[in-house]
């Protein structure tokens, strides 16, 4: 696994030591990230990611000293390097090295080619535990790297068995800790519009979804969440989750819905066979 | 100028590489730092910043490889490389390097030497300005490495020949983006107990002033502040630094205000002697 990363205009091994320590991302947690795969070695929905990451880093007012066709190649030269049929690609912008501690000079930015994470084909199939959480994220349209909640909860988490958190807040349900929620009522798939990061997944599903299903784009209460028939969901590494536990509620008879396992059937159809 | 710096047990120069991109500071913003500086060569209240840095690593449950005399014996290391009369000192603790971007393994521990900020002695004598910003900090008893809001709100507050932002939220004031709040009314020193960093010259501020002022330490209201008599600021960097201006409104007659100033001096005193 000879992965490499890219680093301010050069190449170098994923492990070697890059960040001196005045970078405003570790000092002070400025820094903003995407998380993108290849399917057939192909990165999927390109253009959408790199629009969300130059989004991010426009809310964060960094300047990206590079152009899209760049980028593209670059990540044509780390997969090659990586001697993978599938990778993933984390890209990583921060505030860059501040003399002051405060004040932005220019962005450090990385990419780092990564190992595909574990799949977890028995949740797909059976649906996964969440524990709720009050907790709106600040900056929710920014892909900021502020995971605190997230990484705090870890022990929590595998003490209860559940795989991520559910964000709420003030009766409201945004997202979870990397990934979008779906309810379906009454054959209508419903998801949140506020307080979220813009999945990339969560479109594509929409697109999947629309010969088919009412869609609803809109707020969506925590009772909702709680009375729905199916919940779900999506994110790059999820795919379509279904969701069957929240805390202690059972969501439905608490098996996979039938309208999650569709949408996921034809989520896993168009990456199968992406780039081909 | 030749810092150097503690990282994991190693001393090194202050402008090496050093941390791996798999840092769970730098990817998950998981981290917290301390900061505090000499007087006569002597770190300031060193037991008090310890005890702090040590809650914030129990409330984050990262565990210190290291004691406070270990520690203590690093510093003294430091300062005599620094060859400096006065040298602050940063200390840097992260989730570490992660495997799987989400869990501690082992955290990152480091220690910055650094030069003194520039003092900002028109400021202590004729006050700053302030922007009051509708925010209140995530975990405020951490001392986290988020400072999202500070970064991006620099060049607002360039803009508007402003120091610092002053959070507030449903009508309760907090603190300053690195530092805690006070105002006097009817001679009467009052500063905030609820979602605030404990600042270490907060209390040594109000040790000096028990003598002299009836002290409250409780909520103070957005209507309070805006109606004080005096309003000032504490820190490490910022000793007693008198606020004139928040926003539009002036405060009192818009110069620093005498009870600030007594207490300014109390302080500076304090420090001039200390470790002598």
């Amino acid at each position: 696994m000879p992965f490499y990363q890219y680093f301010n205009g050069d190449i170098i091994p994923v492990d070697a030591p890059v960040f001196k320590t005045n970078d405003l991302g570790l000092l002070r947690g400025f820094g903003l990230f995407d998380y993108f795969r290849t399917y057939n070695g192909v990165p999927f929905r390109w253009n959408d990611y790199w629009q969300r990451f130059e989004n991010s880093a426009k809310l964060l007012k960094l300047p990206l000293a590079i152009t899209q066709e760049e980028t593209a190649k670059i990540l044509a030269d780390l997969y090659a390097l990586s001697e993978e049929k599938e990778v993933a690609f984390r890209f990583v912008l921060t505030g860059g090295y501040a003399p002051d501690s405060v004040n932005v000079v220019k962005p450090n930015f990385l990419i780092k080619t990564e190992a595909l994470p574990q799949d977890n084909p028995a949740g797909r199939l059976k649906g996964i535990k969440v524990l709720p959480y009050e907790y709106v994220r600040d900056l929710p349209e920014v892909k900021s790297t502020n995971y605190v909640h997230m990484v705090l909860m870890a022990d929590k988490m595998r003490e209860e068995q559940a795989s991520d958190l559910l964000f709420y807040k003030d009766g409201e349900v945004s997202e979870l800790t990397r990934s979008n929620v779906f309810i379906i009522k009454d054959n209508v798939l419903i998801t949140s519009d506020a307080n979220i990061l813009k999945g990339i997944t969560r479109k594509v599903v929409m697109e999947l979804a629309a010969p088919f299903f009412e869609i609803q784009v809109r707020r969506v209460t925590y009772d909702e969440l709680m009375s729905a028939d199916e919940v779900f969901t999506t994110s790059t590494t999820k795919w379509v989750m279904p969701i069957v536990r929240i805390g202690t509620h059972t969501v439905g008879n608490g098996l996979a819905g039938r309208h999650s396992l569709f949408l996921q059937g034809l989520l896993e159809k168009l990456v199968s066979e992406w780039g081909k």
